[in-house]
């Protein structure tokens, strides 16, 4: 069949690099923006780790299977791909610790501002541990979210930090990283990106757009496993000077010296808490191996050819669909979603034959495309197990309505 | 040879439990209060969460293999083994994220006292992160710190929170918590302890003595691998009121609604914070299958006859060492610590032989004795080792003198 797209350029019908992933057989994997596959390598990684590491070295592999440094090496494996400077960013705890850390230090150095600004396209967690935040600065703080469409006109004076998702976890809509940083810097405002959707997805350049904190998380677009631990990205300018409102013994100058008062460490060292997460870091380690040899450009290209197909191809066939994302894909992530009334049910009828997006409340059907292992078949089997779905209403059924605990 | 100890309780030999545990061939390994052993079936345990739960379920793990509410299930079964109620524990971050946790909440339950007690037994991290805590709330707390010895004098109507490690990391020594609990309570002071040397080690009832927040972590006698996550207890009467600072999606009282305002949520759910750590949890829940039968008042009585056992031999044996631990085993938790002013090389000169404990600056040796795989041959064994060290002074190697980065 022909394409309706009318981009010239056509992604691979299946990537190369889908063998670097276990991937059960029978399914098109469409929600690596909510949890990535396991890469091949990471089931041997953590199987060492465990007998070999753990088990044979005992308390002597904090040194000698280098589990102390682990956070900063593995830390400096993700800034490659995020445009980050080398030695500025940690790995540990979650994404929502790591956002009170960033925001805590943001708002330290403008002691003299009260306000907060997000969007309503933010990740709720987000949100909320910035509402938390507040409650325990005391201090009259306010977190003021405004629409998505609003935030660059809402950059003033005012503002102490703009904590912003770069990739809207509904939509996929993609915020101008650089131009955002850079009103925000006219208007002394300090930035705490998000990368969530971002890292591992498209090209980001933390560096190049001066962003002074960012935070992230791995189990997405970088397959680290089911809750992964998160990294935190000092820019090097603030990162002697950052306040760690968490302030651990792992961020402390010197942790073995057991010190009675807080003194911070050097550089994004001082943004770590506490005993890092070996197990998990190992795996997260092994999962990067997938980028080798990656060009995160060409990914980019893919990831936008493969979502216009897939938005040209639904709109062409399943007319009670509405895209709920950007259609130019420039401003957009590696995602597409589109709205139907009964989208729970809907998703779960895909899933039950083999094609795995994800639903988010109220109406919204997410399909993430990564071309690590996602191509162009993919796509056009996928809608066509969609307009099964739709044209033969098979989400009409009892169970398919029944809502899990996670959705 | 005779045992110098004067106890009529002889300890097993060899533990029966010690084939729980995968252990190297000619370790005796005494320092399972810092990092415990591989119990066997953890690596088996995870690679199946790796490959037929994330490899093979992929995003849907999140409901059919249990991961949401494995934060709580595993907390379950640590409750059991610190006389926690069901349901009032729950697992997530590290300890010292948990220490922030619960003294964030316990202030807030006495907003009109400013000064958060602790001794100088206690971890440094949980110091580190109450400072971070104070100058965030900005509101002119004081941490008091004291001895030990000169805690239950200094609980007094002015105290807000009582934070305490019951087991001191360096010397063993053992706070009484029901009595230091009541009187806490006598004068309105708010409870958090700190059971990183308690849970596994000995009995605790959580319930009986009242306390009112706690936390540890389960990497040590718990057994979890490097890393493994932490646990907050919650009082089940505060459960319902107490303010998670750190307001996280986990914790909301419905995550999956992307409500943009935080509630949270039921009981100690509410501290749960970012996605969980499925992977580490699943080292952990295969980890407590070794406490299956095992009857803590057993182990406490076994572990208090190795330390005396090991307090014995050492004195007779080894006169240049000098005990820094409580003789008397109540007083005590599961390590006996001693001093030689060339602790750090004597150390290595043990871990070389094979005898792994640990060393805590300045001049401390750490023997951890956990029941569950020493027995008192392993003590014997231990002690004669040691004494060659010290008599043919095997220490005194230049490379025994080099400190790595992890003492």
């Amino acid at each position: 069949m022909s394409d309706p797209q009318t981009s010239g350029y056509s992604p691979p019908e299946t990537p190369a690099t889908r063998t670097r992933f276990d991937l059960p057989d029978g399914v098109i994997y469409l929600d690596g923006n909510s949890l990535g596959p396991l890469p091949v390598g990471v089931a041997d990684r953590v199987a060492r780790t465990l007998t070999a590491e753990w088990g044979g070295q005992l308390i002597r592999g904090w040194n000698s299977a280098g589990w102390m440094v682990q956070p900063r090496r593995v830390g400096d494996r993700i800034a490659r791909l995020i445009g980050a400077e080398p030695g500025s960013v940690v790995m540990g705890d979650t994404l929502s610790i790591k956002v009170y850390q960033a925001v805590a230090a943001a708002l330290a150095m403008r002691p003299d501002r009260r306000v907060i600004l997000s969007d309503s396209g933010n990740f709720p967690t987000d949100l909320y541990m910035v509402e938390g935040l507040i409650e325990t600065l005391g201090q009259g703080h306010t977190l003021r979210v405004v629409e998505p469409e609003a935030v660059a006109d809402a950059i003033t004076d005012e503002v102490a930090v703009l904590m912003l998702t770069q990739v809207d976890y509904r939509s996929g809509r993609l915020h101008d990283m650089a131009a955002l940083t850079a009103k925000a810097h006219a208007h002394g405002v300090v930035t705490v990106w998000d990368l969530a959707h971002s890292a591992g997805a498209l090209p980001v350049d933390l560096a190049g757009a001066r962003a002074d904190f960012a935070v992230g998380c791995t189990y997405k677009y970088l397959n680290g496993g089911p809750g992964a631990p998160a990294f935190i990205y000092v820019a090097p300018r603030h990162a002697d000077s950052a306040r760690p409102a968490l302030s651990g013994w792992m961020g402390h100058a010197a942790p073995f010296a057991f010190d009675p008062a807080y003194r911070p460490g050097e550089g994004v060292e001082r943004m770590r808490v506490g005993t890092p997460p070996v197990i998990a870091l190992a795996a997260l380690e092994a999962a990067l191996d997938v980028w080798d040899g990656v060009d995160m450009a060409q990914i980019r290209r893919d990831s936008m050819a493969l979502c216009d197909l897939f938005i040209s191809l639904v709109e062409a066939r399943c007319p009670t669909l509405t895209l709920a994302s950007p259609r130019d894909g420039s401003q957009r992530g590696s995602q597409v979603s589109f709205r139907h009334p009964q989208g729970y049910a809907v998703m779960q009828a895909l899933i039950d034959r083999g094609v795995i997006g994800d639903f988010r409340a109220p109406d919204v059907l997410r399909f993430g495309f990564t071309p690590l292992y996602i191509g162009a078949a993919d796509v056009r089997r996928a809608v066509d197990i969609l307009q099964q779905v739709i044209d033969g209403a098979l989400w009409d059924r009892p169970d398919y309505h029944k809502k899990a605990i996670v959705t």
